[in-house]
């Protein structure tokens, strides 16, 4: 398929903004990758072109072979423009590694192969070989897990992985030597937030051997009350075990928040519904606005739908407005490149134009 | 009629917030009161209780007989409760003086007499003897002083006024002293705030003899851009001069203002837009909410209806939610004593209900 048409279908990738996954109120998505390298050729920092080019080959054979790749979308990422790379990070499909921003800085034979449905994905010549992706919505680590897992066995059966007897899957960066594996679950915690009993919680997951991180992975920023809670561990400990202790902590974290929200309601009901309402009223009429801002205003909103303080809009539109209010998407709606004084103009009248008519279905 | 009827007619006192004045998008209001004593009693600090008693029962006496004041309310202070007396002060009917908040403390035979139609009012044992006062929308300096002259004079035909051939009137306070005439226009002027251009305004103003207080006169702050400009000087001038002086230089402003305005809208219209906007969104949206944020809010939302970008409420509606979202007419509303906390849900949901129903007029 043409390349600069890769994302016509308006929701391509998004199946983990559909809010239909359990707990999705907390949990907007589940994500877990496996980094992977094949046998017979260098990786990571010492892969030369020819290594990158062989790697390719390999896998695109490979994934010929397999029913739920055969289907999908391919893509060059060195083909892209760069809206387009930055489309696919702000719809969570690509690292910044695959796309030419991290360490090793190329993007030469790079690919994404996005699979049907397209909650299942391979990113070739990343910072490994390859990294095979789950993505999806809710709190659903063990069907996250059957997906990616089918898909390395499928691999598997084809390809000769790099594993050593003793440590498992060996990786370009140590940290992900053994099974390979992170499973992140995207968080909202607004309650463990307004309540100050954040800091504790998260200290407590990092002493249990977990890790945070903001809504675009390592090194990123906080915004909107999102965190991204994945395993620091990959070694030493079978995947089962690794999913089963993320699964257990996170409900545990499900839990507190709950109950900080409940003691918010007890405690400050016309604080937060005034919080609530708010920043429904600032989204809903504000002409100009970042989208650090549009996070922290969807955060209360979501918030308030979550209480049931307010009757709308439903959890996928304020998804769908997260998604749809980053840069890249923006500029690809306007069809233009804008200035960021014309984008934030473009990201209000977005906003208002979709809470107006999904007022307007309420009124109807 | 029963004193806790007074203001039963919901709009009593209020016809300074018809919006129907020239100007009134700039200028909310013009009131005119003149102060005057009458010649064989005692007055200011001297006032015995003697004194006050028979300046109360000669006013009477004399309103008996005058047709604007015959049919108007009259209203003993020392009677009404506090919750009244605030009722009155915030309507803009009574100074602090009067209602015992003043320098003397005392309502011991104070009265006001509101007269038919209720633009015209009598202070009686105010600060001085008595006070004529004269409150009407927009920009009526002429009007305001032909209405309060000429009640002058019908009481001046009555009664002996204390009155020097010199000096002129003679007053409790010798600010005062002269004609007794001062002159107040309550201007909104949110755009030289904004082009930070107010402060040279204001020292203008100051420079040309006249003087700029807050919302509610004397020592009060300025909340929500509204700025009561008046004639400094009574003596040495006549009323006519005072009063051409004061009009000169009030349209200048409202030239300025109006500048100020359009520099904006050239310059800055999205930020302009934006914060007008958002202003209504948190208005119409808010669930709690302090006086000064509404007087605030309202000060951005009134910008936005006199430069079109809002295409409703009107002005009146907004003078409307100005009167009504103070503390004591929020207590009335209610019918009971409000906590702070309370009172700021009362008033959010005060300025909500009318915003909503003006919306639903709107769009049937």
């Amino acid at each position: 398929m043409d390349q600069t048409d890769f994302l016509s279908p308006a929701d391509a990738g998004l199946d983990w903004i559909g809010a239909d996954g359990p707990s999705a109120d907390i949990v907007l998505s589940t994500r877990i990758r496996l980094a992977r390298n094949l046998r017979d050729h260098r990786f990571g920092p010492f892969a030369r072109p020819e290594d990158r080019a062989a790697v390719r080959d390999t896998i695109l054979d490979a994934a010929e072979e397999i029913e739920s790749l055969r289907d999908g979308i391919r893509l060059e990422i060195g083909s892209l423009g760069s809206l387009e790379r930055s489309l696919l990070l702000e719809r969570h499909l690509v690292s910044k590694e695959l796309i030419g921003e991290g360490d090793t800085g190329t993007t030469s034979q790079s690919m994404l192969l996005l699979g049907s449905p397209s909650s299942v994905g391979v990113m070739v010549n990343e910072e490994d070989h390859f990294r095979l992706q789950s993505l999806v919505s809710g709190l659903r680590i063990r069907e996250a897990w059957q997906e990616v897992d089918r898909l390395d066995d499928e691999m598997g059966n084809r390809l000769a992985y790099a594993f050593h007897p003793q440590f498992g899957y060996l990786t370009s960066c140590p940290t992900n030597v053994g099974t390979g594996l992170r499973a992140s679950v995207l968080m909202h915690l607004p309650g463990l937030v307004l309540t100050q009993e954040i800091g504790k919680v998260l200290q407590g997951i990092v002493q249990v051997g977990l890790t945070f991180r903001g809504l675009y992975g390592e090194g990123s920023e906080v915004v909107g009350n999102f965190f991204q809670i994945s395993n620091q561990t990959t070694l030493g400990k079978t995947e089962e075990d690794l999913l089963d202790h993320l699964t257990k902590i996170v409900t545990q974290v499900i839990q507190y928040e709950s109950h900080a929200r409940s003691v918010l309601l007890r405690d400050a009901p016309t604080v937060i519904e005034d919080k609530v309402w708010r920043a429904y009223g600032l989204l809903r009429h504000a002409r100009t606005i970042s989208f650090e801002e549009v996070m922290n205003l969807l955060s209360g909103v979501r918030l308030g739908v979550s209480l049931k303080l307010l009757q709308s809009p439903s959890v996928y539109t304020l998804n769908r407005i997260m998604v749809f209010t980053q840069p890249a998407h923006l500029h690809r709606a306007a069809n233009s490149t804008l200035t960021q004084t014309e984008s934030e103009v473009h990201r209000a009248s977005f906003v208002r134009k979709i809470l107006e008519d999904d007022e307007g279905q309420r009124r109807a």
